[in-house]
């Protein structure tokens, strides 16, 4: 359950939806109740990279955006887990290094079970990704000047607005 | 299967276990179908520390020992998949750090399925730590000056190894 909190002081906050195939990104600014939606989008991973490659490629991205953005807070999802056991090492990486930022830059991380996102954004836990997308730019008009075709973009928001919505 | 090979020009290995408990390391110089150890041992990390901070604690160890020893390859396991699906993700943490590092720095990778490892330094893939334990040390006779106490820096000292016989 996440409990809306209005803070007064701002906050740049940058959402991510880390996945090896593509990893969808927002970055937003929250000032008390004003959100105002900085950049998003995602990272799609050349198919023929090796998993090295991709993360060093996550690392340079991740670490530019919190250079250019003097990002405070990071959110993203608690992993889902799934049947197959070969995937769940695989979602250890990028989340990895997300962690490693964290440290090293003394970065506020919020962590976010799936339900509680949708729960959140759309009033309802079970909500599939279409409706997440729906809320979000119903929040957000100004939103067309994104890419936001992928629900990685979306989810990415709705993740970034949770942490937002969270106490710091 | 590993097929040992001998190469003429020196190489630095490094080997190795990384676990979010413990994680066993040894840095072995090969010359030809010389090996020497140069160091081994194990991060014992705190049971209250955060996993961001194991991270960063380990992104520290494994860069000042590429630094210090002029690492040029690293050895290590394909992940064993056990049926706690919580503990996959875990087992990519550290191993990420490794897949950064090699690729930040240009590092041989080698990865090894537990089985071959057991093959190559036993003569049998489903040994025992014990029995790899003592292969180990008939192997290096020296090895009484380190602590190798625990599992995982004989571990370490077997996937060194393998790097070290295995293909460049």
């Amino acid at each position: 359950m996440i409990n809306k909190v209005v803070h007064s002081q701002k906050r740049i906050l940058l959402g991510i939806d880390p996945g090896l195939t593509t990893t969808g990104f927002s970055i937003i600014e929250g000032i008390g109740n004003k959100y105002n939606i900085k950049e998003c989008g995602y990272i799609s991973y050349e198919k023929t990279k090796t998993i090295p490659k991709k993360i060093a490629q996550f690392y340079d991205f991740l670490n530019k955006k919190i250079d250019l953005f003097n990002i405070n807070e990071i959110a993203i999802e608690t992993p889902f887990f799934s049947k197959n056991s070969a995937t769940f090492v695989k979602l250890g990486y990028l989340r990895s290094i997300i962690y490693l930022a964290c440290e090293q830059r003394s970065i506020t991380l919020h962590e976010f079970a799936p339900r509680s996102i949708k729960q959140a954004i759309t009033g309802y836990g079970n909500a599939e990704k279409e409706q997440v997308k729906r809320a979000i730019t119903m929040l957000f008009p100004q939103l067309t000047q994104f890419d936001i075709q992928k629900y990685d973009v979306t989810d990415a928001i709705g993740i970034a607005l949770c942490g937002l919505w969270s106490k710091n």
